[in-house]
């Protein structure tokens, strides 16, 4: 009877799956799995601003879902160190201070941030090996090697007591990385032979067709590429945290006897990280500082730099803009792009080239990456292997998992068991269901400067607005308790019209707040509120109708005596 | 000895080519040929606005040297309908009031042009036919056939006392055009045989390797979509100027028995005009209002749109967000993309497919467009055909310039005879030599509204600044000539915090600003300017040293009594 009582209990009892963030976007990863008393989370990620979001730094995830179960929380379980699986962690643990798990180049990633924002003291940190099994209240995570385009990323198999849920994190499938091993493809299938609840497959690449090529055919090419411009200096820009890359293109330099500079500060932070972790081998009289370039000649020497996004603040694009201070390109140099443009930096990234090329240099941008993402053939091996029962594709925008999707209905999965998820819902499920029950609160907080949050919609909506048009300002002073007009009023404006070249349009404007103005007080208005928007209204017909533009108007009265 | 020296005379006089527009983006093409007392101008062309200029609607060419030469100017010759060729001519008309040539695909959509600025009546115009030759001033312009992504698209043939010059304008190789004959290849031909001195060529695919395909192949695309699809309603949106494409649609719509909308104001115009010069071919009873839609099942009517490129007012982009009043989308719908995103609207065209798809509708948007721009290959064939003396590539951004250039090189052209030109050089060329000699004004005129001109860089590092960080404003009063504060300072702002929310920080600022304001009178400072600076820069290093922004700070004093 008891244990039957148990049974019906532990029955209602079923797994939640709820994405915090990263459904409608590439970026700002986080998922919370929770069991009866326990939470765990996968991943913390950061968000770069849409274009829209004038003037902010980055976005963050809202975890008010966290902080309400605080007493839950087991902790961060971290599938590699890219800025959308770990960029938040250093504002979230703030308020979430839970242990964080992750490999070790991840960990060391990580910590490197948590030194910046002086939290290593306060932070409980874990690195895990690959194989190992982290008990978490009522969960066990294993970490499982995969390949991406950074080292030691891994995905998790997540166990519930009603099932196991594998998330791929973001992976490709490569048989001959550069360094370690090859992604754990005999875990995934043992897995699969078990039998697993549901895959979580990242689903960045899902649009493509076939199979993404492997690290080391980048490799090559950047052999080839040393082959071929043995008289040039070789400037050559990718990721910072590509290690593989990076380790590559050491290679080719030690083999064509070239030294390197590494310039960029994240592409110095990284590089060191990686080699203090033994991630990345660099041959002893290979790195020289930036101010010894100048004791060889070009063809002796290659610079990997950041700024293969176009970044208008990187390393490559200081350069193209002559204003890098150790650096000037010109026609002795040869620049590659490893990298493809993620979109929405197309325009950066080609400013950039057209710069580069007109300072003389030859620029290579094309076919030297390959993308850290499984294809769609890819993404058929890991399900076919997994074999899960429910399908839940992440990582992506709505067409990515739209896109995963129907790969999953080509292998015989049907509606019923793909569930494409939108942050904040809430997928409940056990080994004879799974149904969206409902959702938690979710959103993006922004960072600007040092505020967290204090910008939101009504900010964002000004700064389009003074973006678009501009201000206008209108000052007048009030005396006699508001009723006697004292002084002004006075008209400025800023990013409305050059001033000096339209002063009859702001004469005009002058005049048509005094009169608004005056005709208000004649009427014997006195509610500054009121006056205020008579000559808001004024003004605004008057600047449509004479430029066909609304700038924001502000007028400001001031009490006198 | 008479004719000597007017030999010798003639011998000085080179034909000068100065690209006004057009040769650092794709947009803005203009370009003035001039001979002696003789310019003739092709094309007129605008672009659109930069990422970083906010508030801008358009930007057109500065032509002060044209308006300095006025006397000179016998017309303006364009090559085909695009805004990019032709998008100007309403603003530029204005100043160089002279003859516009085209043919008449082209001269209907600038009279339309022209009728909403109300300046047909002051625009003298002249239809010309393919192998038309325009005698202007020193030079003849003949008009030679060509295939573009837009009807009755023309290369110029430009003789000048010392040579032709072969202008291709925007041009592909259809050896299977939609409407219309090939590429007229033989005039081509024709031309180099007699000799040619210059081709100028359009570079914009000269990355690409292999022939551009047939618009042709894009109609089999369709026809098979339509055929795949016959359950659903389809709605498929395109280039409004792709009248090619458009019969395509209507061809299928017609042969699978739907009934064609035609949805969006440039669509509408576009189709209208061309129906009325014979370049679309619409069976009877085809086209049906917007508002019968509702009287026919979803599967036997078509809806082509604007909106391909996600522009944000375009009716696709009104449906995708539930604003357009007359068509909703479902999951009945199919929508394709007849188009590829031209650089820089990426994400703007997958935010509104991932609406569509949001919305249960089909979405297809791979593979069902061809460029209107010749690949290297095209390009090969043209240079081949024509053996001009120099090679100058046009139509691109500098990467695209120097691509052609690389191909011109493997056709044997050296660097003496290949000029990568930037607008406002000129460059002399006669028979026997060619040279960069000097340059001439030029520039982007940036309109905004109803103004042309009178948003410069000020207002747009104003907007800039805005759009970054707001604005705050202070203000106070001053009595006594001067010398004694009367009231004030009061702080607003903009689009810099919530000001509900960051009470703490806005009357520190109040304090900030009271404290530098009271403490300059009392060093008995009186002079306005550096009573508003000294205001200025304690609230610029208060709020940085706060909030690690830099918010525009605005100081306005008002003078009573």
């Amino acid at each position: 009877m008891g244990n039957r009582k148990k049974t019906a209990a532990r029955r209602k009892e079923r797994l939640k799956i709820i994405p915090l963030g990263g459904l409608e976007q590439i970026g700002m990863n986080i998922t919370a799995f929770e069991f009866g008393d326990s939470i765990i989370v996968v991943d913390c990620g950061l968000a770069f601003p849409e274009d829209d979001m004038f003037g902010i730094d980055l976005v963050i995830p809202d975890v008010t879902y966290l902080e309400e179960n605080i007493e839950k929380v087991k902790g961060f379980f971290i599938t590699h160190g890219h800025e959308d699986h770990i960029g938040a962690l250093p504002y979230v643990l703030r308020r979430i201070n839970v242990p964080v798990y992750g490999t070790r180049l991840t960990m060391g990633i990580i910590e490197h941030k948590l030194t910046e924002h002086a939290m290593m003291e306060t932070t409980e940190r874990h690195v895990v090996q690959f194989g190992d099994v982290i008990e978490a209240g009522n969960f066990t995570v294993e970490f499982i090697k995969t390949n991406h385009s950074i080292v030691d990323a891994a995905a998790l198999a997540i166990t519930s007591p009603v099932g196991t849920v594998v998330h791929t994190g973001d992976f490709k499938v490569d048989y001959t990385p550069v360094y370690g091993d090859a992604i754990d493809l005999q875990r995934f299938a043992e897995l699969g032979r078990k039998g697993v609840l549901a895959l979580m497959c990242d689903s960045t690449n899902a649009e493509r067709p076939g199979y993404t090529a492997s690290e080391r055919t980048v490799g090559s090419t950047i052999d080839t590429l040393f082959q071929e411009h043995k008289d040039t200096r070789i400037i050559i820009a990718t990721f910072a945290s590509n290690v593989d890359r990076v380790q590559q293109i050491i290679n080719s330099a030690y083999k064509y006897g070239r030294k390197v500079v590494v310039e960029g500060r994240s592409m110095v932070n990284i590089i060191h990280t990686a080699t203090e972790l033994g991630c990345l081998q660099v041959p002893e009289n290979t790195l020289i500082d930036i101010d010894q370039l100048r004791n060889y000649p070009g063809n002796r020497t290659v610079i990997i730099t950041t700024g293969s996004q176009g970044e208008s603040m990187a390393a490559l694009s200081r350069m193209a803009e002559s204003i890098h201070r150790k650096i000037s390109i010109g026609p002795e140099d040869t620049v590659i792009f490893s990298s493809h443009p993620i979109p929405g930096n197309e325009k950066a990234v080609t400013a950039v080239i057209n710069k580069l090329l007109l300072k003389g240099a030859d620029v290579i941008f094309q076919d030297v990456h390959v993308s850290g993402h499984p294809c769609q053939e890819e993404i058929k091996l890991i399900y076919t292997l997994v074999q899960p029962k429910y399908a839940i594709p992440v990582h992506g925008e709505y067409r990515h998992l739209i896109a995963q999707s129907k790969i999953a209905r080509q292998l015989g999965y049907t509606d019923d068991n793909i569930f494409l998820l939108r942050s904040g819902n809430v997928l409940e499920l056990d080994a004879d269901s799974a149904e969206i029950t409902g959702d938690v609160h979710v959103g993006n907080i922004l960072v600007d400067g040092l505020g967290i949050g204090d910008v939101g919609n009504i900010v964002l909506r000004d700064r389009q607005h003074l973006a678009e048009d501009g201000i206008v300002l209108v000052t007048w002073a009030m005396a006699d308790g508001g009723r006697q007009l004292a002084a002004g009023p006075e008209i400025t404006s800023r990013g409305f019209v050059y001033i000096r070249e339209a002063e009859e349009l702001m004469n005009g404007a002058d005049l048509v707040a005094q009169e608004a103005l005056w005709d208000a007080l004649d009427r014997g208005i006195t509610d500054w509120t009121r006056l205020r928007n008579t000559v808001k209204d004024a003004l605004s017909e008057y600047f449509w109708k004479k430029t066909q533009r609304r700038p924001m108007i502000l007028p400001m009265i001031l009490a006198v005596e």
